[in-house]
């Protein structure tokens, strides 16, 4: 299948723009003084107040046959004209869409909530998106199966399963590859691999 | 000192924005389907191609007189109308201005970087931004210094101090005081204390 590709871009007013506007903001900072601030804001928005929804799995064997694992995607994204290296992400609602979404992008079935984050903004310099992280935990019997995606038509995703002490790892090799990672799931195998590197005393 | 707030918001138009704008984006999908995307851009990105830098400090004692440990700041955002806590990060190019600004804002000298992310995107399905992500250790002879700050005028930051394997339950409860915390500081800590669950096997 060929690749997907940006053909060309223009600017857009925002009067034109369905999806995302900009605003300017009136503040007055700590001293008093009023002072200004321009931000990009989504207008899907609904009544949850969550802009999207991130959904870590933890893939783990009953009987320790395999070492903890987690599915990655891979996802052509207009704005940055490029194969994004990501966790799944829903503009929807927390736990139930985190499990559904899980199996419909990687064919696994999610069997607890680990934990489901308090409200995280994306990029608080820029714009007002905001979102949740939920980590899903998949319980298989000892073998590392692989099922099938149940993906909606015009949905092209990839996904693997890495093993989260070596996400970090897995995730450098991409640099070569002209994908880019997502600065989420960046941070998160950072973390998971200075947790790592401490307990041997190599931070 | 009283707090930051916002006082108003207003739509903002594409022409009178100085700081960011919107585009559309004409894309084709792997089925060879004409598309649009909208999205949010920086308008001050550099020849360096890179909107920011954050700095991940590892704070470590030559005696091993506390646990390895990092920076965290609180700062006003106005597009989110909220104290964010996050990494420090700054709209430059990447390891020296690692080093100047971690001085700057916490008062630290790094002495090492023990890596340089490659680029990453912060939210790529609503904008371009992107970044790098630096991390930076401070070696201290043994006690934990907490040195003073070198704010510019102006520049209302918070520092705090926080032990690595305790980061993830210290940002848990900020949920409650009306701080909100950046999606990539929150990754970051999760990554961390789920290395710590599977060092345990509490996956």
């Amino acid at each position: 299948m060929p690749s997907a590709s940006v053909v060309s871009t223009e600017e857009l007013s925002a009067s034109e723009a369905k999806w995302i506007t900009l605003k300017r903001i009136n503040w007055k900072d700590q001293t008093g003084k009023d002072r200004t601030w321009e931000c990009a804001e989504r207008k899907t928005r609904g009544s949850s107040g969550i802009d999207a929804v991130a959904i870590l799995s933890i893939i783990k064997s009953k009987t320790n046959a395999f070492p903890p694992s987690t599915v990655i995607i891979e996802q052509f994204r207009p704005p940055v004209n490029s194969y994004v290296v990501g966790l799944i992400d829903e503009d929807e609602t927390p736990e139930q869409a985190a499990i559904r979404e899980l199996e419909e992008e990687t064919g696994y079935k999610g069997d607890t909530i680990v934990e489901s984050s308090p409200l995280q903004v994306c990029d608080p310099g820029m714009t007002t998106a905001n979102m949740k992280l939920v980590v899903v935990r998949v319980t298989l019997e000892d073998k590392l199966e692989t099922p099938d995606q149940k993906l909606d038509e015009g949905e092209f995703i990839v996904k693997r399963v890495v093993e989260l002490a070596k996400l970090h790892e897995e995730l450098k090799g991409y640099e070569g590859k002209g994908f880019v990672v997502d600065a989420r799931l960046s941070h998160l195998a950072l973390g998971y691999d200075m947790a790592i590197r401490a307990s041997k005393d190599l931070l």
